[in-house]
């Protein structure tokens, strides 16, 4: 296992194993702490903070010091010339200069990416918008593995903002990576992305079964679950049976019940407008009977969401949590840096799906707004990019944010050789898009964006015939 | 003695002999500096600060830095997300993971106290809102022993916002426990908390006389004293007069001025608006007969009340007071870290008085509209306690800021076991208050509050006659 | 060579063979940087930072950091009390406590200066106002040497906003100092400041020449150019010439192009609202024949004047030259600490011009409005202080910013001895002025003024006869 030099920006950029040598070496430097200290003597950490933060900034460097390294900071954008419309690629270069190893958090989605791909050292991401927080799931992981010992079968709910909670984000597919069933008990309003659901079921393998809203669970009117996620791992006979069945899903209990704060700074005006309700996480709740033996897990801070009265409660894992935070990223930083090094064990191997890729001057922009490939100062130091993860229906996942997209009108790059009268564009739903493939693939948003680069419309624009339906 | 893992929020957390063998470690400090260099090394510090400092927090983090240690930092609330309504109690807990020690600047008062509550490292109060500051206190006790050689028998002339100036009130019970005379001189409208006076009198005795405004001190106009406080160290004829004369008092001059800035970011709009007037301290003042020896001390950062024309007097301390801020904190955080240990000298006992206690669910708050008691986001975390000060007048001491409050109303918890009839309040000033006893005693602010909880009024509600007075 | 507690506030306090004595040990610090660790343990330097940054802050930091020492920090003005109406000198004592040495950035012109008159540890300049920035400088040269070897007789056009950019302005004199010729290629408006060009010539000796606005070099029209500067050390023709020919002054091609920013958050009213062209740097303009050898340079951050399109063309050395401001800053603190020495070799001598000083409690101001000797919290602790670098006319130069002043009227204290009816002031450029010696002196901003102080006018008021010209 090698970490040395390599970003951490999505959990997926970590193997099971990886993430488990990891752990052994958390466990080391959480037992001899005061053993570290020199270990990354004459090294340099920046943290570059374009959000508020506390707890990860914190503890990063709390880690850094710890190893006996110097930090560099940036804790308000508005103290920083960052702030006069530098861009993220001359940062990367520049900060790559004065420090070993960069962590970044920025309000864009998809930022910690374009970071990584200008700077000369290793970047983390310490979250990106409502994207991921990698390093926040590996303390959620550690803190499962150290109470529960082994991750694959559990049953773990994720609850509140699943919509916003980038921490939630990450720990989806580091979850299903290891084998969990998952449940999704959002606020109402505040579910899991499309986006996340899709990479999960078809990156991931295993069932998803929505159950529509305020699903009610047994006996206890509290807790209701929106949707579930059973891993090809499940041992037993649920992955045998036809759909999701909630009751024996939850036949052996929660394991754990992950809550999160509704993240009120990231919602749209009629979200911020529409009287969300946030359903509180207590003693209450937490005396239903498949509650019984779960931890309480929150990413913190918390503010009425979970209640004080769960703190004194053995089930509370939170501040456990936080403070593992310490020894998971002295575990990171060491083996980013190479001043450490750890035997991997054998892998838990979760193929990667080697997706088409499609990249063009010109065409479809990635549908989420928050996305890095928006921003006015990066457009010229990134191209739109896109994995196709699906032909029917056309689907495009951005590789910054991870966004789904999924582009109205395509054309081919072998129609028109040419030819300038077959320089043709048709909708993407049609069945003439099925025949191209995926390197001549040419896709816009709108036909008007089509006809600006020369096209015209073909016959399945003109005819408004929808003739491949989404499930075929 | 052993400071190690204690917290420091107020003065009276340290002993007279503590405050001496940290003295003698500050001197080793201050004379091979370079030499502690490695004492804490893998040590953490946080500095958090909740208002606007640098003197304060640049020199903790001098101190730590020299003795070897690693800083983080939470320099500006706004870029933390300890501003989204976490709880300080939610911060301890965290940041004790993340720290082997915690400095702590709150506008709160009381703040420090509840930070400590939860914290499971130690503590230092770095000042919260108008109520201690300790460590300045340090090293300003520490300036008059270098200066002078021993506090006992000093007179030492208060000036300037006695009112706000946190940095006094710490000392003034410093300066009592060491024997000290006080003058106290404020701007008119700023004059020492009536909770202070109170506490200086009935736990450090002495004696303490209030001249009224604008009493001049014989030649020197502008040099006014509006009370004096003789400690019973006094050795000379002093202590055994009928009252305090302030010519005798000062027979001998006075040997230190404390001036303190007006803290206008806490007036009171009232205090705003009116056109408070604040006296200067310059040559012209110091040229007075009983000043001549006088040492002008600050804590900085001063504004006009201290004339620059002062800045080359011999007399002038306030740059040196600020320079032994860095060996005054080396010193203690390398006790509390127990990285040092000193042996104590003789004590020197002030008697600590132990008042009864006062903590109920519900009944009366603290008066002090900043105190941390009245924080929404920390009304989970703590209750409302007291120590019951006095009787007659019924006077409380809230346990978190130390201001006093008087309540209206009582009931006693005897009257009424099993008889609703006899739950009756009666006023505080009533004789029949006199009779309940401290463990028995409930006690309310309003009328409507006691009726609220099932009380019904009593006699000494309902005729309105005032039987006990203040003075009895 | 001996740089051990001494201040840099301007490219000045280095004599050149300084400056290649420092090269030396920039050499070593970035060959061997792992290896310079521990060289300040136990140190700790103060970054005060009154105007954002990050590049300058960042990189001082990791310098410290990489040499093994400790770093304090005020990077966000508004939450340090130095914003409470606090003056410099006061934070210079207060520093100079905590830290071994202090960095500061201020907006105020001459604010380093001051910092560095009350300070009692070295103080480096990191940016005054639009003033100077002499370690950019440091990175400039270092990078033209490291790139090109000899400074001497190099050509170097400096590019964008030679108004408000400070680092174009201490590199303008370091690169005479060198003896390279400079070409003058302002944005139209934002021509270089008369007082640094009267420098310039005066100092450095040398011709300049200047073309008028929008003067076209040959071929290329974008690249134009506003004045050129010859210096006496020159080895070929070109010295020798009456008038400078630029076709021959850039015969062998521009070795260097030095790119700025429009430094906005300077500009007036009137400059905001004018609608300002700033040309652009890019890959159409770098292939003029006249740039083809000529590297790119730019202190960073850029916005939108120099293309990215020129990022990864082997001509730029942006990033490197950011790069470098860690050895190079490393370099520095080492010596001024005394933690290094290095030979110095043998010095290219520039002569020092000893000019009179003009100093008196009234009369003259410096007519540089963002100068320090104008802000209200200073004026205790300065005194306006000129030196007089020409008497026809009449010219002085603010020791703090210097910027240039000509004071309008003046008298002579020999006028006067005793008899007030002598007491006159006389227009600066009257003949009678010639006959003052330099220390008899008295200068008026005003007539006002002059009458204020109880001169009345003498001939040469009233007549207004102008007998001097400005060339005589």
């Amino acid at each position: 296992m090698d970490l040395k030099n390599r970003d951490l920006i999505t959990i997926d950029d970590l193997t099971n194993g990886e993430i488990e040598a990891l752990f052994t070496l958390t466990d080391e430097m959480s037992d001899k702490m005061p053993a570290q200290y020199g270990l990354c003597h004459g090294k340099v950490m920046a943290t570059i903070f374009f959000e508020p933060s506390t707890r990860t900034r914190l503890s990063f460097e709390s880690a850094m010091l710890r190893l006996g390294g110097g930090v560099i900071s940036v804790s308000d954008p508005k103290s920083t010339s960052f702030s006069k419309g530098e861009s993220i690629a001359d940062m990367a270069r520049i900060v790559s200069a004065y420090a070993d190893i960069i962590v970044l958090r920025h309000p864009w989605e998809g930022a910690a990416k374009l970071m990584a791909d200008y700077a000369t050292v290793p970047v983390i991401n310490a979250g990106d918008g409502g994207h991921q927080h990698p390093t926040q799931t590996l303390c959620d992981l550690y803190t499962l593995k150290k109470e529960r010992g082994d991750i694959k079968g559990m049953t773990i709910a994720l609850w509140g903002d699943l919509k916003y909670g980038r921490t939630t984000h990450s720990l989806i597919f580091a979850l299903a990576k290891f084998g969990a069933t998952i449940l999704f008990c959002p606020s109402p309003g505040l579910e899991v992305p499309e986006n996340i659901l899709h990479k999960l079921v078809t990156e991931y393998g295993g069932e998803l079964e929505k159950f529509g809203k305020n699903h009610k669970v047994n006996q206890t009117g509290a807790f209701t679950v929106d949707a579930a996620y059973i891993t090809p791992e499940q041992p037993h006979q649920l992955a045998m049976m036809p759909g999701i069945d909630l009751e024996v899903a939850m036949k052996a209990g929660v394991d754990a019940l992950y809550v999160t704060r509704p993240q009120r700074e990231r919602f749209t005006n009629e979200e911020k407008a529409a009287d969300l309700q946030f359903p509180i996480v207590d003693k209450k709740l937490m005396s239903g009977k498949e509650l019984q033996r779960a931890l309480v897990m929150h990413p913190l801070p918390r503010v009425d969401e979970l209640a004080y009265d769960m703190d004194a409660d053995p089930r509370s894992m939170y501040f456990k949590q936080a403070a593992r935070g310490v020894p998971v990223r002295m575990a990171l930083i060491a083996l980013t840096l190479g001043a450490k090094e750890v035997a991997a064990p054998v892998e838990t191997v979760v193929p990667k799906v080697d997706y088409p890729i499609y990249k063009r001057e010109y065409g479809v922009k990635c549908s989420n707004p928050r996305c890095v490939t928006w921003q006015e100062t990066e457009k010229n130091y990134l191209k739109p990019e896109f994995k196709i993860v699906s032909l029917h229906p056309l689907t495009f996942r951005c590789i910054y944010c991870e966004h789904g997209t999924e582009p109205k009108f395509v054309a081919s790059t072998e129609w028109h050789q040419g030819l300038t009268e077959s320089k043709r564009y048709n909708r993407a739903n049609s069945h003439l898009s099925k025949k191209i493939k995926s390197e001549n693939l040419i896709a816009f948003d709108s036909a008007e964006e089509a006809e600006k680069h020369g096209y015209k419309a073909g016959h399945y624009v003109k005819s408004q015939v929808v003739e491949v339906s989404p499930n075929e």
